[in-house]
C-alpha cells in the first residue's frame, strides 16, 4: 500500500499460518492438507499471493504462494518480518475439565504467554481423557489469530504424583487453592521473586486433603489466594496467569 | 450430617437457585417454569427436600419444597444461611463480540465480582445485537453454580458516545488499549487509587483513532497496558478484572 508520503509501505499479509518446518530465505513449504484447503479454497489465494508463516522458532516470515493446489501447493519464504520471541518461563498445570473449558485454557495460555501446558490428573479430576493434539491445535489457532510467535508446548497428561516426583526444585509452583488462608497472589508472587515458575490450577472439586497437605509442604510451592469467590478452573487459569504476568512476567 | 463430635451439622443444600422475589422467613416462592422443571423433573426433588435460594439482595436462604409440581410448585423459606454481600463497585464495559465470547464475558463477570455489565457499541464493533436477557441468564447461572450472592446488573446496550455523555466524573475508567504506550495496569491502578471504577474493553478491531483520542483525553480515564500480546476481548476482560481486583478490589 502507499502511505500518505507516497512511499511504498509493505504491510504484513493478512493470512497467518503456523507450519512445522524450518523457515529461511528461499525455503519451500508444503502446507498441510487442511491449510491448503484454507489458503486456496476458503481464502481463494492464487499464485503470487503473500502469507505470513511462523514455526515457533525462526520468527515470522513473509512467504509467497508459488503453486496453488487445493490438496497441497507450495509456499516460498521471502524475508523475515519479525524476530522470534519467547514466552516467559512459566508452565501452566491444570486438571482437565469439560472439553470446551479445557480447549479454552489452551487458547488462553497461548494468548497470554505460557511456555508449556501440562495436563495433570489429581484425585478429584473428573475427566479421564485428554487429547493432546486437540489442545495443541487450539493453542496454534490462538497464536495464528493473535499474532503470537511462540506456541506453548503441550505435554502428555500425567498424574500429579508423577509430575511432582520429577519436579526440578528451582521451579517455583504458584498453588492456586480455594482455601482462604493463602496470601493474596500478587503479594505472594512478589515475595517469592523471579525465576522459572509454574502455575497449578486445581480440579473443579478442589484438591483432596492429602494432596493439599502434600502440595503445601513442598519447598517450591507458593500458595496464593485468587480472592473470596470460588472460581471455575478456566477462570482461575486466566486470572492466575494475568496476576503472574503482571507481577513477574513481561506485563510488568 | 453428623460431625465427628456427634453434633448435628446442617449442610447447605446442593441445589442453588436465583429467584426474583423477596426472601424472608416463611416467604412462599413460586419457581419459574424452567426452574420447576429443573427441581422436580431433572433433580427429582420431592416435598420436604431442601434447596438454597438467593435473589441478590436478601442473602442466601434455606428453603423447603412445600409442593412439588412440574409446572410450578411452592418453596418456603426457612432460615437465612448467609448474609448478602456485594461485589466491589466496578462496572465492566465491553463491545459485544461473537455470541459465545459475549456469553463468556457475562459468566466471568459474575464469577469474578462485577456490579454492572454494560455492552457498548464502538465504531469498530462488529456485532449489531445484544440479548440482555441472555447475558443476564449467563451471569445468573454462573452465580448459582459458584455460590455467588450478588449477580451483576446488565444494562441495555448503548453507544460509547451516549455512555460517555452521562458519565459521573468520580468514576474512574480503566482503559484497556492495545497501544503499547500505556503504563502497566497494576502500576496505573495503584497510582489512581480506590473508589468507584469501570473497566472498558475495546472491540476486536481496536478503537477508532478519534475514539482513542477522545477516551484518552477524559479526566477520569486511566489508560493501562495488558502486556505485549494482542489479547482477544474476552481474555482481556478476565485479565483486566483480575488485575483490578488484586490492585483495588477484594482480592488484595
Amino acid at each position: 500500500m502507499r502511505s500518505s508520503e507516497g512511499l511504498v509501505v509493505e504491510t504484513a499479509p493478512k493470512v497467518r499460518l503456523f507450519v512445522d518446518a524450518p523457515l529461511a530465505t528461499g525455503a519451500e513449504i508444503a502446507p498441510a492438507r487442511e491449510q491448503a484447503h484454507y489458503l486456496f479454497t476458503v481464502m481463494r489465494l492464487g499464485e503470487g499471493a503473500e502469507v505470513a508463516l511462523f514455526n515457533g522458532a525462526d520468527g515470522e516470515w513473509r512467504a509467497r504462494v508459488a503453486r496453488a493446489d487445493r490438496r497441497g501447493g507450495t509456499l516460498v519464504c521471502l524475508e523475515r518480518m519479525r524476530e522470534q520471541d519467547h514466552a516467559p518461563d512459566v508452565h501452566l498445570l491444570f486438571a482437565p475439565i469439560k472439553k470446551a473449558r479445557t480447549d479454552f485454557i489452551a487458547e488462553k495460555a497461548a494468548e497470554m504467554g505460557v511456555r508449556r501446558l501440562r495436563p495433570v490428573f489429581t484425585r478429584f479430576t473428573n475427566s479421564e481423557r485428554v487429547n493432546v493434539e486437540r489442545l495443541r491445535a487450539h493453542a496454534v489457532e490462538a497464536a495464528e489469530q493473535c499474532g503470537i510467535l511462540s506456541v506453548p508446548e503441550v505435554d502428555p497428561p500425567a498424574t500429579l504424583d508423577a509430575v511432582l516426583a520429577d519436579w526440578p526444585s528451582e521451579r517455583r509452583l504458584m498453588l492456586c487453592d480455594e482455601l482462604r488462608d493463602a496470601p493474596p497472589a500478587t503479594q505472594a508472587l512478589r515475595a517469592a521473586g523471579a525465576g522459572p515458575w509454574a502455575i497449578l490450577i486445581g480440579p473443579e472439586g478442589g484438591f483432596a486433603p492429602e494432596e493439599r497437605a502434600r502440595l503445601r509442604a513442598l519447598a517450591f510451592a507458593v500458595p496464593v489466594s485468587l480472592g473470596p469467590r470460588v472460581l471455575r478452573a478456566d477462570t482461575a487459569a486466566v486470572a492466575a496467569l494475568a496476576l503472574w504476568q503482571a507481577a513477574l512476567g513481561d506485563w510488568g
